[in-house]
Formats: C-alpha cells, sequence, structure tokens
C-alpha cells in the first residue's frame, strides 16, 4: 500500500471506532459527525429500523440510546476495500446493553457493511446496513456505573 | 516505521481480519486464499486438530463450520513482528457458537500465533496456532439469524 | 495523514494491543516496558486503585494478575489524537476473568483514558484511567487451560 491507501485505510478503520466510542460514551454531536449529509443508516431484522439523512440518524441514536441503562458496542476485524473517494467496509460488532428497567438484556454478535465516501476531505459514512447474527435478551446480572 | 513497515503492518493486521470474517460470514473461498500452499493450522488441547497444506485447510473450515448453527470469531489485539518477507503475529480471539441441534454452545477466549510469509506480493499464513485459555460449554439461551 | 501520523498512530495503538497481549499472557517484563518512568495507572470506582511510577506498576500487574485463575482483556476502538511528541487515546475494553478459588466469576466493559510520549523514540503511557461501566461476578461455568 501507498501512503494515501494506508491513510485512508486508518481514517477508515478509524470511523468506525469512533462509531463505536461515541455511542458508548453517549457523544451525540460526535456521532452525527460521522455520516455524510445524504447518510443512510438500515438496522435489519428483527429491529427493522431505518434512518435517511445525518438529521435523522442524530435524532435516532438519542432515541435508541435512551432505552438502555448501558449500551457498549464492540468493533471487530474490519475488512475495507478502497475505490478512490468511495470504498466499503465489513465489520463483526458485538453488542452488550440492558434496558432502563434492567430486567431485559442484550447480547449479540452483528454484522455492519458500509459505504464509505471522502467528503470535504474527510471519510464519512453514506451508509451502514446492520445484520444481527445471533442475539440474547437473558436479564443480564451484574452492575452498571 | 516508514511507509513498508506501516504497509506490511497493516496488510498482516487484515489478514488477520480476513480470517475472522470469511469464517463469520462462511465464505470458503475467501478464507482459503489466505493460506501459503504450505500453509499449517494446529489447533491445540482440548480439540487436537492439525491441517497441512491449503487445500487441507480449505476443507476443513467447512467441516468445522458446518458442525455450528452460527459461529462468530472476533480478533484483537495484534501484535506483530516484522522480518523483511516473513514476520510473526500473536492475537487474543473471543468465539462464539452454538451445535446444529442447539443443545451445546461454545463461549472460549483464545490464542493464536502466527507466521506470516509474503507470497507473490501478498502476505499469507504459513502458520496458525491456536490455544485455547478459556471455554464454556453451557447452552446459549438466545436467537440466530 | 503523513507518514509519520500514519506511524505514531499504528505505534499508539500497538502500545494498547501489547498491554492486554501482556497481561493475557502474564508476561510482567513485556507490561512494565510499556510505560513512561512516570506513569501513572489509575483504576477508579468501584475497584478504586491507584500506581505511581513504573516500579509500582510493575509490581502491581504481578499481585492483580496472581488473583485470577485466568484474565484476559479484549481491546476495542482506540480512538486517538496526536499533538507531536504527546498523544491521547480511548479504548473500550471487554476483560473476562475466574478467581483461583473458582468461586467468582468477572466480566466486565470498560473504558480506557490514556496520555501517551513519545519517550526516547518510543510511545510510552504516561498515564491510564479506566472507568468500569458494566461489570457481573456470577460465577463461571467453563473450563480454563
Amino acid at each position: 500500500m501507498d501512503i494515501q491507501q494506508v491513510s485512508d485505510t486508518l481514517e477508515i478503520q478509524n470511523l468506525g471506532y469512533r462509531f463505536a466510542d461515541a455511542a458508548n460514551r453517549r457523544d451525540y454531536p460526535a456521532f452525527k459527525a460521522l455520516w455524510a449529509d445524504a447518510g443512510v443508516w438500515h438496522i435489519g431484522a428483527p429491529i427493522n429500523l431505518h434512518f435517511d439523512g445525518r438529521e435523522a440518524i442524530g435524532q435516532a441514536i438519542e432515541t435508541l440510546l435512551g432505552r438502555w441503562e448501558f449500551f457498549v458496542q464492540l468493533p471487530h476485524a474490519p475488512v475495507i476495500t478502497l475505490a478512490g473517494d468511495t470504498a466499503t467496509a465489513r465489520w463483526t460488532v458485538m453488542e452488550q446493553a440492558r434496558t432502563l428497567d434492567r430486567k431485559t438484556g442484550n447480547v449479540n454478535l452483528s454484522f455492519y457493511d458500509d459505504e464509505l465516501v471522502r467528503d470535504g476531505g474527510q471519510w464519512r459514512f453514506l451508509k451502514r446496513a446492520y445484520a444481527t447474527r445471533y442475539a440474547d435478551e437473558t436479564p443480564l446480572a451484574g452492575r452498571a456505573w
């Protein structure tokens, strides 16, 4: 890889890491800034949600995280294919969460399939499509801080 | 690091990420292509399996994944040591899986110790040695898609 | 990013990966070498520990890991901000462990907030601050090797 490919690879990895970091720490402005204006966030079965545009996604993350006492996403194994000013990426994520009433847990293993775009000098999400592979809603016995 | 070291580091990380991604999505041709012709896949106790050569490994992954309703590997913490056209890498992985009859789970924490080789311009696995640190076969209560 | 930024980013990621790898494999000299002389390791509530200096940290890791039959840290999502010869990093980690008597488990999701320094040509930890987000001490049913 040349320096441009190396830099693009690290910046696209970083975009996925910032997504998790912003969600995990509930930094909503940081989360919203990761998306292109025309960004699309598609969440497949069994959740089935679809958000069009950075504004809708910025509102969605607040609503979605508002359901959870805690929510942590752990991103893994970014496989990135560069194509000039666009790119694709695949990730495997584990997520752990518990509802505010502490009655329902959520431990899942899911895939993200992403389309990225270089947008004003910065890589951003044009589309993230989420597909659940395994999910367990057994109550979780631990303590959150 | 200079550009060669940076590029080699990212490509060797990527090899480990592609291994997980191909296994998780059951892309057998992609999995097989990650190995050198003379590649060796050694799986230690308590599983005790050993496969010699890309062809044997390509058949093994189909057999092994065929046992599971779902299988997800999450790779972490690549520690890479470069030595020209060869390299070593260490990983810590978590794996989660359930047998086809849904009666037996498998959640494990394991190490990979790898030998890599630059092979026709591409980094490939010359050897992966897997050692289990912890494994739990308690049935898993969730749902797979 | 230019080659300096790319190299610094990979070396700082690598520092976090080596921390996990050294802890997971109980390589105490490797663990100690990751810290600046004046390094600080702060572990927040509910554990509440604080170690000042590389020597104290080198003794602490032996004491801390000595409590566990097995301990595995899985680091994720490094978000790094470079500032010349210093930098900051944020991580989300999952840890799994079991006490020597096998009566108490520990599965936790935690954050690391780091200060890094280029120290004699090598990036080292000047400060790691650990904050627990979720922890579950339910006994673990699996087997360790």
